[in-house]
């Protein structure tokens, strides 16, 4: 032969693959098959090129091959790689042609068709194939290939071209580790098959010899049991276990905290038998240690162990389900009174006040506690209704009245802290975009400088330094666009409301967003203190909230467009003009501010919608 | 005199605004004043040249002035406008010095600055001046004007220079109008006045004299009512009328009805006086008609009108309130529960279902009920608590179980229905995209034939006729950029789910988002309908409704970022290349279809967030 070069081999294996293209086009496989083998085409290809076509003419191909070492080579060949795509693309019409192999599971979907097909023609003759085919599956199918071999033993085949058991588990053999086979064997539960793995196995047979023939010893459940544990198949090993009575309950219990197979064993009982308690008691343990003690209640009071079930609801705070258990046991008055008052103290801390106030005044029954819970909660007229229903009315004025005055006043220092501070940050706001903008334009400027546009510019660019040019706009790019919800998070509490920060404007939206929604949502709140208020004739205190409530909403109101309509709107479209040039629009499209930071945080671009058609104002105040 | 070319004469002008701008700049007022005279220059520009300085030299101007009729020519010519932006625009730095005049009250500063220096240097000098300055504020001031003519007359001035009363009526008449001028000297309550007025003025005697007189007999208050009720100012007149005793009272009352001053009129009463109570409950009766009847209820409580204030608490459902007036009045206990009743059915009716058994509870003292309300309303540990509170676990097995199970098949049944809308309609916005993307390509290749990028989609294209261009392309234009809100409203209505309408993409993602907002909003139901199931055993459909409803959150989690993400990231990239030029960059740019969807609705193009902090799921059912 004579030396090639690599020209002449690469123009020859694009001919080559023309050529196999029109073999498999017209079905003449073997043809195809010779060749590729012979220039170490990979065996994929046959199947990729046209999936379609192969899954409907697998017994053409099967008959065309003809040799079981060959189909066993094209089995163990396959890939879930798309040969069409990697390594032999089509020039002519790229990938136009992706067939159902394209869905990921291709290598079983080739095995299953295959083994089908073989199975109907001549199980005798395929046998090595059919066995290739199970074990090259994703999840190998161990145990049926072994079943297969066991079959062939038990019930040795008489067709003159059929495989015998020895042959058949010795190609297994070279296929699979030795190790894994006897495993898989083990859990068949068929020790004949086991014996005859291990004897073909390199394994000592006084190594599992005393093995098999303890576990041959076993009650049948309890030995399954124990293999299914030596192989790790712990919810196998339970089922198993679950079967043997229940003088292994104790076993079985183990089993299933040391795996936490507790809702699995939970289906294996009956709801009504001491095993189901048993174990619904071990899971509430540690589901309270999992910090789930509701869930932890809900199974200790089904099965009835109601003193438990009630401490698991307590320490979550689970007050109505407390109080049922609690009546269940019954508990004595003067204890569920105390548990009440244990309850309600947790939900006061929870800021849960008229569930505390609930607990108090029918459970603890002491209204007046329950009225000063309200009274905190500032729940005004759950508040009033018990006072009347208690015909407590002296209570208006030593408690309610006070905390009413109290309530207008702290609300309005808080409105007015919330206003300056709005003030603040909206002109904070508008120099750092101000500067940033200079910042750009300086570097346009640079960038372009026949931009005859750049002119008008220079003059105001000049006011601020270089240096604010390389802080706003270097900041960007140091941010890359791929970013996870974690890093989103970590990098928003980067952002720093400190002057000068590199995205100060982003920490300076965020936090003028956060007090329109802080001041937005007590619309409620002030809306039944303004009630409130009215009702006792607290007139001017209630006119003056009104006012400075409605003031700060329109402030806000107003301040939304400003704030962010220009962020949405302008700095979308690039700076263009009759002079502008490719490059210039791409470089201001480029230089945006927003790009990276609409990445980080898309939701602060968008103005904040206020509660605009909540009724809170009183028209009897205007 | 020779006639003048166009030319001469506006260059003529240029030169005179430059002469005129060195003489206010060395505040040489005479000869800018003189010369502006002669040539019709606004003499708005005094001012307006550089406001801050002429508000300093206003001393100096009116030395240099030192005629009445000057100076009030330069008032009465003042005008809100700002002519070195309007007429008289500086060639060489444009509205660089924007002083104080800005804020929109320039007249009213101006008029201030003068009077202020007149009234100090000479005030009967400067009398006519005064009076103009007082005319022409942006209020006019006419009743001091009035006054200041009503004092010289009753001490006229010794000074030389001083004015008479006679010429300073006179000359208010040639500024204001006789009628405005006789209403506000009436409004001054000064017959003396009036009377002067009338006299100068063309008025028949005939005509005002008698009601003088019939004015003149009544009691001052009374009087003054009258007076400001003929001048149609009623709050003052009820201020008035309020001060003649309670003989008058009914006429107080119908004026405020009448004129609609509850709030004000009830300011004018101390709280204890039946006065007040009148118009607290007239003011009740006109709340109550406008909707309001809660606040109706607050009046007529305070005020003691028990009867009529429960009555409006009913009506608007504000049954706490109405418990507590019922407490004071107090209902016998068969009404109480008759109301208890009432308030729950309507309770019912706006789904308060917990409110509703709180009232069949504990007021009704109908515990059956309650539950009944309770289980209709899915609150099963409420429901949980009243049946172990009243002892009647019966009804877990009769009305709970039933109602539980019945929960869990609705609830199913929902889920996939909203599970099979959501598919297809996140199906069908991909082929609307697809289609509008290839219209928009189709619509560039025609602008830019050069374009060597426009073969790549020639291809595409052409799958879809002509037709689809202009059906996708055409919409945006016909929608105009500003849009109010309410505007936005209509037009999102108008976006129709139907195949083929111009905003099929804005409709589906508005149906899109709204499907993800209720299945989201479903957390919280579907963790206490989980917990109610396997409290009573049902774990099979606790899991499995478990498993459905997690299913559909993990379909809309994972399809937010496609259906979302691509029309906020990929469609604000014009298309750009190597071979691009600005026009075809500028094209891609402006036909992209969220352009104008963004502005009618910004916040759909906005991924909706989901509530992922929420712990709905059971750990017990996994």
């Amino acid at each position: 032969q004579m030396p090639r070069g690599n020209l002449e081999t690469i123009h020859h294996r694009a001919l080559v693959l023309a050529q196999v293209r029109m073999w498999l086009d017209s079905l003449r496989f073997k043809d195809a098959f010779e060749c590729m083998r012979k220039l170490r085409i990979n065996l994929n290809f046959i199947y990729d090129h046209n999936p379609k076509a192969f899954l409907e003419s697998v017994q053409i191909f099967l008959k065309q091959i003809d040799s079981i070492n060959h189909i066993n080579l094209f089995l163990t060949e396959l890939k879930e790689e798309d040969t069409t795509k990697t390594m032999y693309p089509c020039p002519l019409n790229n990938g136009a042609q992706t067939g159902p192999g394209s869905s990921g599971n291709k290598v079983d979907i080739v095995c299953d068709a295959l083994r089908s097909t073989m199975e109907t023609e001549d199980p005798h003759k395929y046998c090595l194939s059919i066995l290739t085919s199970h074990v090259k599956k994703t999840t190998p199918e161990l145990e049926i290939a072994l079943q297969k071999v066991h079959e062939l033993r038990v019930n040795p085949p008489r067709a003159e071209n059929s495989v015998s058991a020895e042959e058949a588990l010795k190609y297994l053999l070279f296929l699979v580790n030795v190790n894994e086979l006897y495993e898989h064997s083990l859990g068949t539960y068929d020790f004949d098959l086991v014996l005859m793995v291990a004897e073909k196995s390199q394994k000592d047979p006084k190594e599992y010899l005393p093995f098999l023939n303890t576990l041959k010893k076993m009650e049948s459940n309890y030995q399954r049991y124990t293999i299914d544990k030596h192989l790790k198949r712990y919810k196998k090993a339970l089922h198993h276990l679950s079967k043997c009575g229940e003088e292994h309950f104790t076993e079985c219990l183990n089993l299933v905290k040391d795996q936490r197979l507790y809702s699995e064993a939970l289906r294996l009982y009956p709801s009504d038998s001491p095993q189901y308690k048993a174990l619904s008691c071990a899971y509430a343990e540690h589901l309270v240690e999992q910090q789930q003690a509701e869930q932890a209640g809900l199974l200790l009071w089904r099965c009835g162990e109601t003193p438990r079930a009630l401490q698991a609801f307590v320490s979550c705070s689970s007050w109505r389900h407390a109080l049922c258990v609690a009546a269940q046991i019954p508990l004595p008055p003067d204890q569920l009174a105390l548990l009440a008052r244990d309850l309600a103290g947790k939900l006061m801390e929870l800021r849960r006040y008229t569930e505390a106030a609930l607990l108090l005044e029918q459970y603890a029954k002491d209204c007046e506690e329950a009225i000063s819970a309200l009274i905190t909660g500032a729940a005004w007229e759950e508040t009033l209704r018990l006072i009347y229903s208690y015909n407590r009315q002296d209570i208006i004025e030593t408690n309610l009245k006070p905390a009413l005055l109290e309530a207008y006043s702290s609300q309005s220092v808080f409105l007015e802290a919330q206003r300056t501070l709005f003030v603040r940050h909206r002109t904070r706001l508008a120099v750092v975009r101000e500067l940033k903008e200079k910042a750009r334009l300086e570097l346009l400027d640079e960038d372009a400088p026949d931009c005859p546009d750049a002119e008008l510019f220079s003059e105001s660019s000049s006011v601020t330094g270089t240096n604010a040019s390389s802080k706003y706009t270097h900041s960007n790019s140091r941010i890359s666009s791929r970013s996870s919800k974690n890093r989103r998070k970590a990098e928003r509490k980067k952002h720093s409301l400190k002057e000068g920060s590199p995205l100060e404007d982003v920490a300076l939206l965020h936090a003028l967003s956060e007090i329109i929604h802080h001041v937005d949502g007590l619309q409620e709140e002030v809306h039944n203190l303004l009630k409130a208020l009215v009702l006792f004739g607290f007139d001017s205190q209630a006119g003056k909230l009104q006012q400075d409530y409605g003031e700060a909403l329109r402030l806000m109101e107003t301040a939304i467009p400003e704030i962010w309509q220009e962020d949405r709107l302008q700095s979308h479209a690039p700076i263009t003009g009759p002079n502008s040039t490719a490059n210039s629009i791409m470089a201001s499209y480029q230089q945006q501010r927003p790009a990276t930071a609409i990445q980080q945080d898309p939701e602060i671009f968008v103005p904040p919608k206020m509660k605009s058609a909540v009724k809170w104002k009183l028209c009897i105040l205007k």
